[in-house]
């Protein structure tokens, strides 16, 4: 099970990104900037930046992820997202003793292949504890541990990147883990920035646009059909 | 004068970073992370960090800068800086009638410079005035504003790319104002996370290490001598 | 005048992007996608990569270009684009006698508008060989340039990045220098990557989509009617 | 057995270098600095570049590498360095069928080891193969595949980024894989670029200067005990 946990994230992520639009297109000086923004104002000016894509005002805000029960398939896609940070449990370091491990749907709904995809993680581990026991260091024995091995990351990505992110991986393209945990990403931030989040997800649903031509999932051109026959 | 604001900051700074690097080395999931780590720890785990340069545990920690009172010049330097994030106060959507100036000390020392230099950023004011008047937008009637002009900017950065930013603006190589902004930057961040940045500063403060070559001012070297005879 | 010069690229920029298709997709070792593909296979790849927007296989090819005849209002809106990389003229070490400058349009064609502006310009060159002769430095003598002074510059980007720089800077709503000084680029990378960048520009060109929103020029929605007209 | 051969780059990467440093400290404009630098002139510009630690100029220069027989292992860490672009071979669209992988000299060396290694790859080829026979997907059968799976990639960096690599990955305390693979990439940029990289390596090499503190492989501590007896 895919855990998301938001552990830390900039103290109210839209009063910052309203400041910045602020002090874009006014006179005013930080400090005014800071003290005088009503609620409702941020609000207004958060749900305008988003609509405009004045992207670098959302990057002011910043949002730190502990994320658990993932596989190194789903790490190895995350870590190729640039412009974020990344710190994961080593397996250079941490021994992988009796290690966990995700399965994938298609395998978990068909119990011959359950059957033999559980026998050899548990072949896996007994060659990983007979390697570590004959001198293998850690960093070596880690060689014979599957994609599908459970690992722990702590990711941070500023408001901008994410919906980048959300783009691309709430997307139906994506594969399922990371779609996954895209969601449950979104879920943990439009509780705390419900307007600067208001309208993240997939391209389709975020920019009324489809990027992948002719490999789309369709989704779009029904989008497309519902809003003509209103 | 330089005004520089630490608008806002990822809370505990210390403990996100201390976080990160018990998830690299340790088998304990992100919610034991968050929960069991004394103040005392943190520290020590920031510091170790630190000092072994571990910096992808850095970044997960962001600072946020309100900075007023400062020339184009300086900003133009800053915004070189491209791990960062940037709001700066636009002169294409902010009419510029009497701007403020920014006075170098070499100029200010020197009475007669002084008074050439006042005289001319008035002649300027005229100038910006009469074109806009005439019909000239705003955003081409700054052609005529000076380098000294001053602006507002908004900077986000984490602690990483802090760190190497004071590397190199907080080197005496560096020109005056950046490097005034710099000292007061660093000032607000200690504050606020006095561990990490326990060491922040010039490189040859920093990683003791010199990195001008022969475009040094010296102080590296005279650091050696003062080393050598302790 | 606005010179560009593509000073350098990655020699055959679009056999790159389409050997990192290939690889993504094949089986085939890096040798052997260097060796067998023809020059229509190339294109042919490279058009799809940019129609579904496959961006990553686009950041093997680099450009770089060398510009002059810009202002430095240009260029710091220039180097805020991140994804890129830039050295500037100094006006920390290079003296700035006699300097060149930009005029406006607006400026241009307004005589009296004109005739001030050249005079004020006279006046900053005045002023700054004055205080030279003083002994300010010229770090410090160049705080009384205009914004309108001539500067030189050389910048490297990757196809993506300069795809992403064409949405931006081509846009109707991107000030005129800025935008010449990009469709001039884009003329350049078109004549030696002509697939690569068959569809570059402006957003609502390059994508079939404004995200301007609100603050759009207008040009998008003709495209739609003229669409519909068909 | 690492492949890297180097499929494209800058052409004349270290003149580019010069002319950025020349553009930089002159008032030359981009055409002049093209033609007027002698090889000489080039090679001494560089080195001052490199020695004085200019690193901007050094990044309008890249290198696309295109790298084989290395395991997802090491592509999990190269991933990680964000300054770069990549594409790697799907495991998503291309079928693993009968897989090659990667042995780590610590399991090659102990014949047991090595018989259990060998016999536990068989048994992950015949379980991918059974799996994607039963109707799983590629996406999902290689759940399965070890971390020792040989993969293909694409990489380009640029000088800046490359000597960063360098400074982590040839060093004592990077991972025998990855380290095998810097070298031999070291290798190929030399034979392009010998004054660029004349000092490129681990940081004790590259800087003369050791940032991991206690962690340190000892390596440099030698360095400056050999530099005193001299």
């Amino acid at each position: 099970m895919i855990k998301v946990k938001l552990l830390d994230y900039t103290p109210e992520p839209e009063r910052v990104v309203a400041m910045a639009a602020r002090l874009c297109y006014s006179a005013a000086g930080a400090e005014e900037l800071a003290e005088r923004l009503s609620e409702e104002k941020v609000r207004e000016m958060v749900r305008k930046m988003v609509k405009i894509g004045h992207g670098s005002t959302l990057e002011h805000a910043s949002f730190t992820f502990g994320i658990e029960g993932v596989s190194r398939v789903l790490t190895h896609q995350l870590v190729r997202h640039r412009i974020a940070s990344y710190d994961q449990q080593s397996q250079r370091y941490v021994a992988a003793h009796g290690f966990q491990y995700i399965t994938p749907p298609t395998i978990a709904e068909r119990p011959e292949a359950k059957a033999k995809y559980e026998a050899l993680m548990e072949t896996i581990r007994g060659v990983y504890d007979e390697l570590t026991e004959m001198g293998v260091p850690k960093e070596d024995a880690r060689y014979v541990l599957a994609n599908a091995t459970e690992t722990k990351i702590l990711v941070t990505m500023n408001a901008r990147s994410l919906m980048h992110f959300f783009n691309l991986r709430c997307c139906n393209r994506a594969q399922w883990e990371i779609r996954e945990m895209a969601y449950k990403m979104l879920a943990e931030v439009k509780k705390v920035a419900p307007t600067l989040f208001f309208n993240a997800g997939a391209s389709c649903v975020n920019t009324g646009h489809c990027p992948e031509g002719e490999m789309t999932c369709g989704k779009f051109a029904e989008m497309i059909k519902l809003r003509e026959k209103d």
